[in-house]
């Protein structure tokens, strides 16, 4: 077994161990008796590389780690610094977004209104005997894929579809539905094999309490968005009270796993980035649509999911917006630009696709939904929404502050339209209600024009019709309110804009990059490579003296800082190690190039050796010029080509020396 | 009353309302009653703008808010982008710093060793009929105030001189001390003049729990610092074991302020920036010590502050340093590489100085400390922490992970030392203790110089001592342990390094530079402007056609791509309103530069005006130069003079019009 493959098995049996942690975590008994997979055995590798170099971590490691947390570090912060200053000048600098931060504790009655309260749960089953905390559906999935992989079980084909049919349910049932199948397939406590609860909705958000009464409860945030609803009022008149617009944070969210897994995929603290493009909901053409419409990604339509071959097809966005495959321009634009983010950032397009949400998937509101899937050696990764969620969120918003959220269209021309005037009869409810009356005569002030439809609807067909105020109900006829149908001049309307949210999981993001960029170079295993795009890459160049001469070292320093005056993160190695070594050790981090000092530098020419990190190919550039060259290659002015064809190229005799 | 200043009582008046939250909160009522101070008038007017232009807004808005929590909108969050992407380059990029990215959410074991979990507290009274709660601090200073302040209280010289004394020794006040005198003076609770508690601390963290069981307390960072330090094997590792080095991470913290005010200066939850430099106790010389020696920010060393005169001067740090003013080169360094990013962003190097912490305000084992205070309207405010604090964090990481955090030192020369050989017997453990000295044994093993010293001075003057080990106390007597000062040869030495911490605090920053930044024309008091550095502005340049017409239109778009290609944030208004008028809207913003695209620019000679926001100079350049020297202007390759210099001017006519 190669050094790199023992390396990895044993990784993997370090994470066990690692993972034995405070809190109930799941069984990894069967991960650690079966041979690992060959994508396990890539993973571990992999992983074991970016844990010691440092480009992420557990957290707390030297008090035991905690599950759901990790760290980046050096090269992993310059990363994804890199990541969101490439998201910022892509998506909010380019679009004109306007760029929000909100704080991540978040008063109770902003998660109460948009929902998280009551339903950001999942069904989480408790061993009996231990008190053990388990996700229902992760029991479920485990046991229904044990038993459909046992020889022993001998399942008749009826059996067999039965359990087919409820994995592939999984995600669509609910509290009852989950336990009526653990219970139907007799799951138990992993490893204790004690009996499990029924399961229960464990809500996900990490709970805390603001100010010193301990009166106001307040929630870590578990997504950015609901900072740029609730203040979508300043922002629209921000924007000169013009839609569409589009407003985007970038910051932490927070997710209270049950029991987190799936190292960076599935943590309790990541960032997000997100944006809501506030649309009139009557059109949702984009001006900029031109510019993506030729792309054709891979898209994985409903159609395509529900067909024989379930395979994902390239089209292209114009035509799956003319062919209503996506629901409008606006969605298929956003489905462009993501598109086209994450190919720059070194995603491989081919395994990227966008899945569109199956109907069940959606929420009730939903006009349109299709994730930026990513493959990688857990399968197909989310790590972009994007979603047409209607206006559901600002009117959550709107009736719970009780603020107006909406946005005023002035037509083009004054239209003449028949609107229900609603005229509520003030004295006759004085006489029915006396004082209570108050907040129906409010009520009734403001009604809509939906609920006045819906009252004269009652009226028509000659029932009283019932309105909740001041928490009561009232009964209203038409001797309290007179509904009439009346044509007016209208030379604009209010309403509540749409709004398409592309979501963006960074970690995600990041992590998927990790694989795609990683390999292993074909003269040996051991010399591990990550292909990062240079404006991708921790540091862009690194700078070596060939041999430990103070005269070398004072070059090598003299183009490090030119690199760093021109914005270029680089380091100097003067260890003397032998050159090839030095550059398998950049190669590990993902710098892009090398530079090396040597006594020509000073004797001769004055030029240095610059190699570029996945040919390894060399030329010879004047010491004075390389740091300009490494920054026309990072921002992408010159290609690699460009530059063999325009330096003499240097013979790469000391690169196998390790 | 000029109409600025209106709005400005408008605002403070508006802010008494607005802060009316659900929790408690202390009274407004002194400010509400006496008239605004000329600071005050100052703060209200420009905060005026500031929210009203979106640079910042309490959070959660339409929901009430809730103290001690604001949002940065587009034009904040775009300027605290700029500055901590200054910080990043000024000192992690510039300064090879490790850079680390931790969670917020830390569970109670890091906290516990850092002492945060027992000693981050502030003291709280509570109004014993309505429970509201107060800072104990707080109130003592306003009652004090108070009394000093009225002259119907006649006090005589003796009364008036405690007071004053208690009002200065209000911080190095404890529980009893703040009980005392809240006592002696009668104080009430403000509002209901009820009898308040006595003092008693509170914890500053939010607490939450961590995974389902609820077993597993967690609580937010009240500072970043910590995730380096239980870092920092790894980070030695990384950095080759070579000190000094150092790691800074940037992100959000969290104290649950007990009554936040002084709007961004005092938040629950804020941005901080920090660094640990790791150096050899014995050597804190820096190598680049030379570059800033010739610095002379204002320095408030403690004899300054103790002496009649009570003022901070102007000295060079290499002095301070000679006259061990400052305690070493190392911080003496960071004390200048944070006065140039200061006054590099903004801040008014006359309204900058360094104070020096009295003994009696830092901590045991801190060998010195500096704070970078900034002026502004609500008095000298700490903006920077810069603080040598020994090997006391690792120190204490150490001790609760029981993981060793040391560097090595590898001597030039081995060197000769006399040290302690402590040799435990075996033999005598194993019979005078059986199975129970197990503990001991390993205690004996692994006892430090400092143990061994304390061990043998006991038995040099016959007694036995005792040694703690496995939860119980065992006698150690010279025939279980064998302790000798024998001559060794060491190549090296083991040692926990000192810290050196600069500590930013973003927000206070910011809003400090806001003061600085902001003044109102001569012209006229309406006109507020912001002098952003260019590199701090949110837009580096505002594009305007003179006139609605589709042809300037296309123009100004074509510029305004352009500059978005250079990386410059700008914005393109075609609202035709008057010239004078949009340039009002961008000086308001701090955009440094407007460019307007006129009739001559399409029939002429392809020119358009650029126009500078403090001197409202113009020049004339052609439309497909100007980004570029807007680029050269922000980066600072170009000073504005050189653009007059070298452009013809334009006469400034429409500047008047609003």
């Amino acid at each position: 077994m190669a050094s790199t493959a023992k390396a990895a098995v044993d990784a993997v049996q370090d994470g066990v161990k690692k993972l034995g942690l405070k809190e109930g975590t799941e069984s990894k008994k069967k991960d650690a008796k079966a041979p690992p997979s060959a994508k396990e055995l890539f993973r571990a590798a992999m992983t074991n590389v970016l844990e010691r170099r440092l480009f992420f971590i557990p957290s707390f490691k030297i008090y035991g780690s905690v599950a759901g947390f990790y760290d980046f570090g050096p090269p992993g912060c310059a990363i994804k610094q890199n990541v969101t200053q490439l998201w910022r000048q892509h998506f909010i600098l380019q679009e004109s977004m306007l760029e929000v931060e909100c704080p991540a504790v978040t008063p109770e009655a902003v998660l109460k209104a948009s929902g998280h309260v009551d339903r950001f749960t999942d069904f989480m089953v408790t061993d009996v005997k231990t008190g053990d905390c388990h996700r229902a559906d992760h029991l479920l999935k485990a046991a229904l894929e044990a038993l459909l992989e046992d020889p022993k079980a001998a399942l008749t084909p009826e059996k067999k579809r039965e359990a087919e049919d409820v994995l592939a349910r999984l995600d669509e049932l609910d509290g009852a539905g989950l336990g009526a199948a653990l219970t139907q397939y007799g799951v138990k406590a992993p490893e204790t094999k004690n009996d499990i609860s029924a399961p229960f909705p464990f809500n996900l958000m990490f709970r805390t309490s603001i100010g010193p009464k301990g009166d106001l409860t307040g929630y870590l945030r578990p997504e950015t968005a609901q900072g740029i609803f609730v203040n979508f009022k300043d922002l629209l008149y921000y924007n000169g009270g013009k839609l569409p617009f589009a407003a985007a944070q970038i910051g932490q969210s927070y997710r209270n796993e049950i029991s987190p897994r799936a190292g960076l995929l599935r943590v309790r603290e990541f960032t997000q980035a997100e944006i809501e493009h506030f649309v009139n909901p009557d059109d949702k053409d984009h001006p900029k649509f031109e510019s993506v419409e030729r792309l054709a990604p891979l898209l994985f339509s409903r159609v395509l999911q529900t067909n024989e071959a379930k395979q994902p097809e390239a089209m292209s966005l114009g035509d799956a917006v003319s062919k209503k495959i996506i629901a409008n321009q606006t969605l298929a634009y956003f489905i462009g630009r993501t598109y086209l983010f994450l190919v720059g950032i070194g995603i491989a397009p081919e395994r990227l696709r966008f899945r569109q949400h199956l109907p069940n998937e959606m929420a009730h509101y939903a006009e349109d939904c299709w994730d930026a899937e990513v493959e990688c050696s857990y399968g197909w990764v989310e790590c972009v929404g994007l979603a047409d969620r209607s206006a559901y969120d600002l009117r959550a918003h709107s009736a719970a502050s009780k603020q107006p959220l909406e946005a005023y269209e002035k037509f083009a021309e004054p239209r003449f339209e028949k609107v229900l005037v609603a005229k509520p009869n003030k004295a006759a409810i004085g006489k029915a209600f006396k004082k209570e009356g108050k907040p129906l005569q409010e009520a009734l002030d403001a009604l809509t024009q939906e609920d006045a439809a819906c009252i004269k609807k009652s009226f028509d067909e000659g029932k009283a019709s019932t309105v909740s105020a001041g928490g009561r109900d009232f009964e209203v006829t038409p001797e309290l309110l007179d509904i009439k149908l009346e044509e007016q001049k209208l030379s604009g309307r209010k309403f509540t804009p749409s709004v398409i949210e592309p979501s963006f999981g960074i970690g995600r993001i990041i992590y998927c990059m990790f694989e795609h960029a990683y390999y292993t170079r074909e003269s040996s295993e051991d010399k591990t490579v990550f292909r990062f795009k240079p404006a991708v890459a921790p540091l862009k160049a690194a700078v070596f003296p060939l041999v430990q001469q103070p005269e070398l070292n004072s070059h090598a320093r003299a183009i490090s800082t030119a690199l760093t005056r021109a914005g270029l993160a680089n380091t100097v190695d003067t260890t003397g190690t032998t050159i090839g070594k030095r550059y398998a050790r950049t190669d590990e981090l993902g710098v892009p190039y090398d530079i090396t000092v040597d006594r020509a530098t000073i004797d001769g020419d004055g030029s240095v050796t610059l190699r570029e990190r996945d040919t390894t190919s060399q030329v010879r550039i004047h010491e004075e010029k390389v740091a300009g060259v490494v920054q026309q290659l990072v921002s992408g002015e010159l290609s690699w080509q460009q530059v063999l064809d325009t330096y003499p190229a240097q013979q790469a005799a000391a690169e196998d020396d390790s």
